[in-house]
């Protein structure tokens, strides 16, 4: 059995995991994220690493962030939850955990997680979109992990949708990740909530009557327990996904389309209108094979899994 | 010297060259396209190989057409400007030429001649925008030339850029092509001309007073000639391709951007307000390197040059 | 009893009427409208009133007709569908009628119809919203027809919903009018039959197959027989509509919304997501009376008996 | 001479004065507004009506308000930024001042204040258009003020012009205020100072290098100073408030646009675009009068003016 080690460095937990060749997590740690401390994030990933090694004989770590990671898989050049910049993590891991490391988008990571494990083990040529707080994807082509030119591929949250639109995290206006991420679905559903809507008040019941309090969860249970307000919520979070699939499909041409990230866990209430949203938007529709739209398998493990997978290829 | 022999079939002419190792063209020969008539376009293409393989030793043949061709590079699934359904074509001419023939997107074959020894031949990850009548595209990744998991990638030209937008002939709503191409080019000059817009006399002069017949290459040699409202076209044209290739480049993460097709002869006109969009809406923008816009090298025999290149690859 | 002599001249037919002072039209006529023929139409008026003025005591006429109509109800400056330029109606009319004749905006007289004998009747504050060929409207304040300072207000129909939408008849992108109206409802249905869709199934059926055949009245019978393609497609205008409504009421305030025009007799399978889009729209609701969206009631002689009953007033 | 008492209440300050039959300001008063506090607000009132007409004889007094007020101009329905919700303000303030009073929306006032003494003295129909942290309107048609048939029109702001658009602070994405406002105008401006782009050096040494600090005076002084960003940052507001125009004019046919609101200090700066954009947009241009797009002359004293006049008719 050969075992490497993944990492998944995210705003609030760091998530680390032993796992073999078959996408099995042998053992899995986690710890809070020192966002704001660059040494302390060093610190917890090394600590992690250490005492995982100390119990598994694993041949590499990769390490999968949030951000811009270069294209030699070492410099994180910006992340935007994390006080990184221009910063060789590759360099001052390998000399405190002295293993090889390689770091990699932690959106990539899941998507070739899901890739060689999930929901696309079956194919060649897979999109993720994973609908979190924010809107991410990852690509893979020909078998091969699109990471693009300079590393930074796969924005697919920041593609525009609507001129002069919503404003997004970004600075730029009107990103798919405005329209059709977990964020925007909790601020519409906050809107309507405090706006008075009467259609709103289960979801503002379950809320305590405090609109602001509202969260994507309490949206995906309402939904799940019949509310018709919050199914419509997930359905128009899906028509703005399954729109902008339509673009994405149009220039990758994927064999399928994987769905994973929090919200993701409404299941059919989002994938449905996706799958509707994209087979009615698709150009060329009639006169080509269409894409299927799949959930992720791998849950929030994928991001761990696909960079310890990605730690054997160097 | 190794030559292979290259086709560019379009709606209005198709055009056929042998073309060497490192992409120059030997000999060019071109015929009127019947294309209405499957048996015609198949008998002309014939005869036009036949008579410059009489001439040229060559070992192979390279197809490219518009529309989706599958991913064995044999069968045109579709192809909205020529009577193609679901036709063998490289069956149908292996058997007439006897010679070996690959079969590819048009888009695609002018990408894959601009990447080998056009405007990218100095990097691995290229996109190639066609501005002519429509928007067409064409990707290569790491040195690979992006054909999608059914054949159907780079249509970058569908991407939707403004929902509920103006009707593109792909039967969907604000495309980039609807945008972007000559096409809208042409409209929304003659749309201010039979307005009675003062701004558009001159252009207007230039089509004896006939609105109707404006055309694009009377736009750009206005726009040479330095008259402003033809200039603001041409900058209109341009913002809106240069926004869509932010959102492109979120994606793909190319290391340059090649400009090419009909339009493009109107050189930085157009690749100037580009470059300016681009660099104002690409996400991320100061973290991260820009993509370099830059013209097309090859013309129009970038689609002959790349088929034949490709016809090298089996 | 006092009698006064409407005209409605449209692109297809005039439509002639004596009216009484309740509005009740005592005679009508109808004949073929010769639109490009400026002396023709006039002819044609004039034989109908003279022969209505045979049979019945009139002491005025009153003419409505689609264009631009100068402020002293005299001067047609411009018309789209008609010959007539800069042309005064009044004098020419009066000189041959030998009666006073005013002449007014077709849809302004069609308000005013409506306020005076229809669906307006109760209230002081009208806004008519007519869904035909085009959007028009037509406004009534605290009792007066509101005309404008010019006499063109009222043109609802492009005030812009979508910039860089739809191209519209007036040259503009994105009116109301290129997503509310009558010519809207049926490209979108023969834009989803050509393209394939199996949802449109029934509709194409009912035009043999042919989208190029579908028509308005198809598409409301098919609706009206529960077919959901048409169903949706009637409720997507109805959304445009009502959010159109929305905006037009932040700025007009009316008591009453009333919705006329050809396509209206589609009853509330377009009255009911007018009201639905209105109501979860409009700026400020909570805070503020809605106002009532009600169908129209003269159905298609609004604009004579309006015109009619306008000639009394001098 | 005749004098009545104007009063304007705004979220930050109260301004009273004294104003003669020909418009002119005999005394004016400025208190500090105490914004969230009911009595506090009607204290501050009273006191500044009662040292105002100790000193003058005044017959009545005029009241504009900021938010919904009722047809018979007594009741505050609802105000978004003062602490009323269904006041009978008229009828507490005069018991209070043993004097007639009057209440009008603020923006009304306004816009009968440039009508009876302003920008609009030489004409019978008015369309103001306020440009300050929100963007207001009033309408004068044919000499009477629009009022609406619940007292609520005029709210020109809350027209959608982007579907989908920014979010506004009425809970509707996409209105006029949301692109058009001086709130638009800095946010705009901050982004791109943020986003640490090149173009908005100058403005943000200005603001000694905190994007937070930029406001709307500095983007105005900037521009006038000759800085090609805040330039621009202006007349990208004028495009969108000209674009807007278009479509009022297209419903209300005004005679004259006046412009007013602090951000209309700018001058020319901002009234170009608008003028450029209106005369692009206008539905029908060519064929129609154009209305004059002028600046408004009664500055801040508009409110407080044209309350002041109200007060006499009643």
């Amino acid at each position: 059995m050969s075992l490497t080690c993944g990492v998944d460095v995210g705003g609030t937990k760091i998530l680390g995991g032993v796992v073999d060749e078959h996408g099995n997590v042998v053992e899995e740690l986690r710890v809070v994220s020192p966002a704001t401390d660059v040494a302390a994030i060093e610190d917890a990933i090394t600590r992690l690493v250490t005492e995982l090694a100390s119990r598994h004989e694993v041949s590499a770590v990769g390490v999968g962030a949030a951000g811009y990671i270069d294209k030699s898989r070492s410099v994180v050049m910006f992340a935007p939850n994390l006080a990184w910049r221009d910063l060789d993590l590759r360099s001052e891991l390998e000399a405190r955990v002295s293993l090889p490391v390689v770091v990699e988008n932690d959106a990539n990571a899941a998507a070739w997680g899901e890739f060689r494990f999930g929901g696309g083990a079956d194919v060649d040529d897979l999109l993720l979109v994973t609908v979190g707080t924010g809107v991410g994807g990852g690509v893979v082509l020909d078998g091969q992990l699109h990471r693009g030119a300079f590393g930074v591929g796969g924005e697919i949250g920041h593609m525009r949708v609507v001129p002069d639109g919503v404003l997004c995290g970004c600075g730029n206006h009107g990103c798919l990740e405005s329209y059709g991420s977990g964020t925007a679905l909790v601020r519409e559903a906050r809107a309507a909530a405090a706006g008075g809507s009467l259609l709103a008040r289960t979801l503002l019941d379950r809320a305590s009557g405090d609109a602001a309090a509202i969260n994507g969860p309490m949206i995906t249970e309402c939904a799940q327990q019949g509310d018709p307000f919050c199914i419509e919520q997930l359905a128009a979070l899906g028509r703005w996904l399954g729109e902008g699939v339509a673009s994405l499909v149009a220039v990758l041409d994927p064999a399928v389309v994987v769905v994973g990230g929090g919200v993701s866990a409404a299941g059919d209430l989002l994938l449905e209108p996706i799958r509707a949203a994209f087979a009615r938007e698709l150009t060329g529709r009639g006169h080509r094979p269409l894409a299927e739209v799949r959930p992720a398998r791998l849950g929030n493990r994928a991001g761990l899994i696909g960079a310890a997978d990605l730690a054997r290829y160097r």
